[in-house]
């Protein structure tokens, strides 16, 4: 019964090959080596593989239908909650637990036995091609890799169908999910406060991120040694790994926070300075792990590694910035034209071009996900303004929309995962030592650094809102995503459960206690004119009044229709240059000078003007609820925040549901009319 | 150099097996046979397949991204013809022109060698599983099944990678682009023609569809047989080919005549006659040839076939409609909620309810697409009525974008494929047979049926309707889907390329004479009063009337919240039941009784203020254009649609540009606040 089976890759001829498998290269097609094994029996030899894929078909579309109904059970509750006001569980929140049930059910109700539709091919092939012809009685199969699985895997798989078909590719993840959050990250980055905090929120996020990588990489390590001792560790687990570790738990992620800050109305600084900092210490951390996953294979332990990694990091980094920029300015070039008469093909084509700076990094070995973001920033800066209206409105419901059902599922899926994953690896020295260092990683972050910007800072940042910020360091779907994109070591699985736990604690327990924390650190509400006025200067200006003014005065007249017409600009000399690069709705625009950003120019009386579009509306009973410059006394106690919470709430609920993110804030003025429309439907819903 | 190699599958176990290999299904893991073939040369056994993997996904990203640049040329271009106000190309001919460009190039400029990433292990396994677990030195990899390649394909891989990359499962077309498409047709054909012509669509939907499937398969036969006479034929051709030959293209797609027809503000009988048409035979075309290919593995000539086949597709259809007919009900009844105060729950939740029709359909063995078509009509008839005002902007504009990006993606596919498949068997005996069977079949549809119908008529189908119907019969999106489906026979193959032709021709030659042959035929514009009011009672109304009563009485105010309130409608000893099911807001809705379907009382004072909300605006000169009451003298000549193409060209490109299917018409009439806003939208754009 021995069969003969002539077996061979295409991928990798190399020296090591034996002759006679060079032979049969010959023998057969040029760069084709088949292995062919003869069987007997042939007597199924006309199975109807039809049926079998048919049956997987819809096993595959119930699958999806379990997560899709989890996700209306979720929108179903957040209404509940959002109904009746309750704020200690966010979305997110509830859609973690949501997953965590229909997870235990799978796991421990439903024993699917294993539909047989496996087979093992034990073929000692010396690899693994993306791509495998498999000749089935002379009818040949294409498959595709899925990926690799642990050795305790091949019986689970035989064990229990259901919790396999229910594991996604780690990469749909990172190719699907996280793009549409990030980008909406970006695209609702637009805010005042974000660019006159701009110096402080870079610092977190570059330099606080890096300390925060490297601190809990060392006590991780120091944790690790700890266990190798008491002998607790099944495998190994060298620095590297500690030190991906700390770039993957070291991406926050305040969604829950941002959420109730928005719907507080809680001081504009430290949203901005919380939501920036969050945004780009994805980022960060996303470069940082690639760069430490990218030198892994050269030497465990080396010292070397560091400065070449930050290299690397920094390469990458400086290469997907400026090629995510430069695209992020096409788009903007291209929707300079007319397209705005057209809002289906102009919605049509900005989501394309986001989705392109994604895949055309991908390609180019860049980070799609860090070059979405930067699209998005620069979008929704320059390309927004060209957007007629109407587009302006698709594109923002439509990321918005993209946002919430990416999170949410995410979300779900984590909790699902907690008990679906089949080789946690919990270990309670490492998870201790986990929530320890994820702590002290976030303080060495926040409080140093708060003291050296501080600084120079005019305005300082007070301490409650140090102790706010260290509070919202939650991880979510960026740490979950880098550390379920590979769990194929021992490394790395244990590090996987660990950050599950991480994240659910940070989203539960921190997430739940935001309004707590904000009356007990007595953060104030925004709006009082008082203190909007004193935090006008609070950063260092003249780095970002020559930003200012560049932005103001060149790139925005030629980039969008917005701004002054650059004939007003520049000199006198470059005259025809300007009058060729204006176009003429800027010098309709000459009289309306006031863009978006205009109160970036750092004019005290600007500031009340510019939330004056925001803040007066009207409540349920008809009463008028204004937080801002109406009402124009200094609230700076938790008096004012149970106020608001007793007082404004359904207003501020509302305008909290409509956008998660806060997208209405960052709108430029719009002509009257929308604005009136706006207005209108705020009063309507 | 034998090796052993043991192999089974687990996914078939049957008496066939031979008596060792069920020994070692004993000795190895209970449900598991592995073959173990194991090599002495295994120098290479630490091959860095993460190196590849990258690869493989920068090579699919880079891939991807040339569909997205080629549907980024393509919405500029359109944008081009919509700004110059060419009509003689529609958007959906130029993605396919493009498409055309790129499988020009990717064909015979581009030869990207094989990138050696393909083994083929030809094992006479007696299966192809699903799943595939492979050794490769110990360590497992997980493969999927992608599908049968044809033996002449496997050298192709070979060959050219890059054609083989570009090419998409064809499920993917089935699965992901074909129902939002599907949804957004049904979603937008909430129509007053199309209830008032309901019985004449409904003859030309499923006795047409049926009658011109027979009569294209019956004519390919012939011709099937005289190829085979003169030996012309390279492989077998059954009887049931032909029949599914006639059942897929019977699918009839003009998008190009209704997007020009809505332009033009032609007679909105005939739009709807089209239109209707043209979504339900869709929805039989699919549900027929699917019966067709379940019936082939038990005869390939029978004659009892076809009776089964009717009798098991009317099963399907019946149950898929019920089926999907109760989901979209229940949706209605969940977003009776309040959670109109949210919109982006309600648009998330909406999203989600029409996803999970297509995918409740697909696990239940329905045709999800079908399953989609009518979810989206009840949608659009109750549960829109329930959607607060912006979700209604929302859900709308979100499925006419993924309607707009699947139809230029699906077509731009086309093109491309006519020189990136490799199999085409272009045979031109089968193709003049195949156009004339299409001519043929087109008109046994249109012109029989339309003279029993003008039997039972009021107002006749006309001539010149009849004419305007046969030559609307382009092929489209879904034909192609369904011929892509399956191209592994050589019957299949012939098909597929005839039918690539088909599409090409119809959508370039009859979508590109649209505009000329409206003239030569005199077909009139809407509008006119007189016009209308001849043609309020053209269908013989007892069925209607009943069914309408029932649906305003009863069905509206339970499921909606619009129409009279149900105190008012039952019987007096419902009374307690009635007021239990009535919402408040139904209540405060009685004085403005008029809903969206209210002209479908035949009453004539009521459609002149129906058009009332979309006709008045104002062309880019600031003249007032009215194709309607305003200007109501009868223009029934083609003299008024050339004076209509000179003319109110301006404004009628912007409308049927933002939608390309006419929603703005189906629209309720909304509170006073929002018509005003849309007015408003339509001047400012």
């Amino acid at each position: 019964l021995g069969r003969n089976a002539n077996m061979g890759s295409t991928c990798e001829i190399n020296a090591a090959m034996s002759i006679w498998r060079r032979l049969s290269l010959f023998v057969l097609a040029s760069s084709l080596c088949s292995c062919l094994c003869r069987a007997e029996d042939s007597a199924m030899e006309n199975i109807v593989t039809e049926k079998k894929a048919e049956e997987s078909h819809r096993q595959d579309s119930a699958d999806l239908l379990v997560f899709i109904l989890l996700l209306t059970l979720t929108i179903l509750t957040i209404w509940l909650f959002k109904h009746r006001r309750f704020r200690f569980l966010h979305e997110t929140g509830l859609a973690m637990i949501y997953g965590l049930l229909v997870g235990v059910v799978l796991r421990y109700a439903i024993h699917v036995p294993s539909d047989m539709n496996n087979v093992t091919l034990s073929c000692n092939v010396n690899a693994s091609p993306a791509t495998l012809l498999v000749n089935v009685s002379g009818k040949f199969y294409e498959y595709t890799l899925k990926g690799e699985i642990s050795g305790s895997e091949v019986n689970d798989i035989q064990d229990n169908e259901m919790l396999r078909k229910v594991t996604f590719d780690p990469e749909v993840f990172f190719n699907i999910l996280l793009p549409p959050i990030i980008f909406h990250a970006g695209y609702s980055l637009k805010r005042r406060h974000f660019f006159r905090n701009l110096g402080s929120i870079l610092a977190y996020a570059f330099v606080g991120t890096v300390v925060s990588c490297f601190i809990i990489g060392l006590l991780m390590y120091g944790c690790v040694m700890l266990m190798k001792q008491i002998g607790h560790l099944g495998g190994d687990f060298f620095f590297t790994d500690c030190l991906f570790f700390g770039a993957i738990v070291s991406a926050t992620d305040p969604v829950t926070v941002l959420a109730i800050f928005n719907e507080l109305q809680v001081d504009a600084d430290l949203y901005a300075l919380l939501f920036g900092e969050s945004v780009l210490n994805d980022a960060v951390a996303v470069v940082l792990s690639s760069s430490i996953v990218g030198y892994q294979p050269e030497g465990d332990n080396s010292h070397t590694f560091e400065a070449m990694a930050m290299l690397k990091s920094f390469g990458i980094f400086l290469g997907v910035f400026s090629g995510s920029f430069a695209l992020g300015v096409a788009t903007g070039v291209v929707t300079f034209t007319k397209l705005r008469d057209f809002p289906l093909l102009e919605t049509a084509l900005f989501f394309l071009m986001s989705w392109s700076t994604f895949l055309l990094a991908e390609a180019c070995g860049f980070t799609g996900v860090v070059a979405v973001l930067f699209c998005g920033m620069t979008q929704a800066h320059y390309t927004f303004n060209n957007l007629s209206p109407e587009s302006q409105d698709r594109t923002k419901q439509l990321f918005e929309l993209l946002n919430f059902l990416a999170e949410n599922f995410i979300f779900s899926y984590m909790g699902l995962t907690l008990f679906t994953f089949k080789n946690h690896v919990f270990n309670p020295i490492f998870i201790v030592g986990a929530f320890l260092a994820v702590f002290l990683g976030r303080a060495a972050n926040i409080y140093p650094l708060s003291f050296l910007l501080n600084l120079g800072r005019k305005y300082k940042i007070s301490s409650n809102f140090q102790h706010m910020m260290m509070f919202a360091g939650l991880r979510g779907a960026m740490t979950f995503a880098l550390s379920i994109r590979d769990t194929a070591t021992y490394a790395r699985q244990m590090m996987f459960s660990t950050t599950l736990l991480v994240v659910f604690f940070t989203v539960w327990i921190c997430g739940g206690g935001t309004t707590q924390m904000l009356s007990c650190q007595k953060i104030r509400l925004i709006g009082p004119d008082g203190v909007e006025r004193r935090s006008t200067k609070q950063e260092s200006v003249w780095f970002f009044r020559i930003w200012y003014n560049f932005d103001h005065n060149y790139l925005k007249p030629i980039l969008t229709h917005s701004g002054p017409p650059l004939t007003a600009t520049l000199p006198a000399c470059c005259g025809p240059l300007a009058r060729c690069l204006t176009s003429p709705q800027a010098y309709e625009n000459e009289e309306q000078l006031k863009d978006s950003d205009s109160d970036l120019i750092l004019n005290d009386g600007d500031i009340t003007l510019a939330y004056g579009d925001i803040t007066v509306s009207t409540d349920a009973t008809g009463a008028h609820t204004s937080g801002t410059p109406v009402g124009g006394v200094a609230v700076n106690s938790d008096e004012a925040l149970d106020r608001e919470l007793a007082f404004g709430d359904h207003e501020l609920v509302i305008r909290g549901t409509r956008l998660v993110l806060p997208m209405d804030d960052s709108e430029p003025p719009l002509p009257l009319d929308s604005r009136r429309h706006r207005h209108k439907n705020e009063t309507m819903s």
